[in-house]
């Protein structure tokens, strides 16, 4: 395998698709830094570990010595969404959108090389166009192609409304491609489309269409549902060491897997030799301990890491806690379950009286922190290592 | 009746229809003077009757005290259109524009009260306006209302391509509307759909919405199809004086009294009398004499006129062409009928050699016009009075 080939495989790893990939292969093989472009929202940010997917493949190129633009598209945040008769989103202002990038720079940089980084804002270049230029991109694209898109097709077709300025912003998007002339474009599945726009404009601009490569959404804790704040389900990169530890032992080890391949910077070949560990008769739990400690050591350093893996440990009381543990599915029917119904349901004890009692006596552990509030609630998506005395532990899921 | 009454009456005269008839009322009523919109393109101008039939409802606005804006659409002609890959139309350079609006005053001004006529370019609002603010338009109006516009929904559905920015051009052209604060938007039948979108416009901008009045698209010398340079039966406002009478006088009578209604400036009343004498048996060549003096009057003055009306009575030398004549209908198979066969096909003469030989004779004339040439050809859409000799007559259609 040659050189290429290498950074290649490694770079199609967990990628959902390349479009197109011999291209890629080309423009890796001429030896240039590549312009790898990704865009971002401008509004605050409170990145999880889904959102460090694309960080961690930008990552990968800048190990190889590409150049990343992480592009904040703050141009339609300043300008807000006049959607609807009477109501004005409230735009954003110039300030908040340096102060929600200087929170980006923060968090991404705890995954990214600061000195292969651009950091960009597509109001540089959006601002200064008028709308006669505005007028000539929309040229460039048709409304049928624009309604082949997922979304667009089932609103079109059930009769929700699309605002016509819906149909400008993947032209922006894809126009900022062209400002920068970017060579790969990094995105989401969900993104595959606006992606496919930059492609198209770049070439009707005379620009070689960038590569395409999407990532997939990466599955919360509960291993079904994307990864998402509102759900719950998720790992705050400024999640504190002990909670993010706990937290990824609580996963499934089937979803150990799905995040060794999209979160860590191991290489393709290391994991494999782990698969390989496990087959073997290795211990998972022992597997998942290297993968908690890569984790917070790239946020929080590797003796916040140590630590929280010591703690860890001494709370379960080596040997307390089963090898591999059974997943039970509770369903909450008002968004969250009362601990003491849970314990319950779960069979961790025969009612909620005794659960109540367990609680006050300090017996109760949830991803080994002693429950204190016998009101507590677990929210819906959460997913917790629940632990009675020494002996009774499950893996609980609230959906 | 009031006085708004007869206002009202004298300006839904002719008009295919009125949004909203009672806001109208409501406005006249108002006593002040209001600003009446019409629209037109940026291109060389070179008009024909068609395009007075708008001008004639403007200036009846302004005989009773309305301001007329005679809106010139330049900024999307200095834009072009990029449509397609590498293909780039020309814009117009704003020296050409400023020469078209001369060439445009020209004429119009043989209608309108320059007094009362305002001429304005949107470029004067819509360069100066951002993307930001274009997104902001786009933003008021949704995919799914664009696309019920008759010819989109034909070409969607037929599987056209529809270029996005021309989802942008009505919207444009709805903004002016609200950038001059229309009262009333004039247009043809064919340009509902855009004067609705101004009323949209404006309506979300915080403005009453605007009146809006479309006129029928006027018919062309064969009574049937839209009066067009292209199709070549048309009336150019620039035609010599005879030329215009004469083709006035090929009319047949039922277009003579669409013509009173759309062309003339008599009143209501007035037409009404007219058809009266004729139901009492005026010969309909006198009222059609009416009407070409009338017309000729307007764009050459009454000398010309009344030579022209002379000319045309020397030349059928009084008494040869009757009162009414049938119109024949004849199919050109090559877009052109040559003047022999369509002697003998309209059963004017036996044989195409006839036809030859009464052309050498002189005793061939094509409204009242001595014709010289064997081998003229007369174009598909063009109607004439053709006479040979003294008895023989016919009004011959091309189609």
């Amino acid at each position: 395998m040659s050189a290429v080939g290498d950074v290649l495989a490694e770079i199609k790893r967990g990628a959902e698709e390349i479009l197109l990939e011999g291209d890629l292969a080309q423009r890796l093989a001429a030896g240039r830094p590549l312009r790898v472009k990704a865009g971002f929202d401008p509004t605050a940010p409170d990145l999880h570990l889904g959102h460090t997917v694309l960080l961690n493949k930008l990552r990968q190129f800048q190990e190889h010595g590409h150049e990343c633009i992480f592009l904040i598209g703050d141009f339609t945040g300043m300008i807000g969404d006049p959607t609807g008769k009477n109501v004005t989103r409230q735009p954003l202002t110039r300030d908040e959108v340096i102060e929600n990038a200087r929170t980006y720079e923060e968090q991404i940089f705890k995954i990214l090389d600061p000195s292969k980084t651009l950091v960009m804002f597509n109001s540089s270049w959006m601002n200064a166009m008028g709308a006669a230029d505005l007028i000539g991109l929309a040229a460039r694209h048709t409304v049928a192609r624009m309604l082949e898109r997922d979304d667009f097709q089932k609103r079109y077709t059930s009769g929700q409304p699309i605002s016509i300025h819906e149909f400008l912003y993947p032209l922006i998007q894809g126009y900022d491609s062209v400002a920068i002339r970017a060579d790969v474009e990094l995105g989401g599945t969900d993104q595959k489309f606006n992606l496919l726009v930059g492609r198209q404009l770049q070439e009707s601009f005379g620009q070689p269409p960038q590569v395409v490569l999407t990532m997939p959404i990466l599955e919360g804790l509960d291993g079904v549902q994307k990864m998402s704040k509102s759900l719950g389900n998720y790992i705050g990169i400024n999640d504190p060491p002990d909670e993010m530890f706990g937290k990824l032992m609580s996963i499934s080890d089937t979803l150990m897997w799905r995040y060794f391949e999209l979160l860590s910077a191991r290489t393709a070949k290391e994991i494999a030799d782990l698969k390989q560990q496990a087959a073997q008769g290795a211990n998972p739990r022992d597997i998942k301990f290297l993968l908690g400690v890569e984790l917070v050591t790239r946020f929080h350093g590797a003796a916040a890491a140590t630590r929280a893996q010591e703690q860890f440990i001494a709370r379960f009381q080596r040997g307390a806690l089963p090898e591999e543990l059974e997943t039970i599915e509770l369903a909450a029917e008002d968004g969250a379950y009362p601990i003491a119904n849970l314990l319950k349901d779960a069979g961790l004890v025969a009612s909620t009286s005794e659960a109540l009692r367990m609680i006050q006596q300090g017996a109760v552990r949830l991803d080994g922190e002693r429950v204190e509030d016998a009101q507590r609630k677990i929210a819906r998506g959460e997913t917790h290592v629940v632990q009675v005395g020494k002996r009774r532990v499950a893996r609980v899921s609230v959906n």
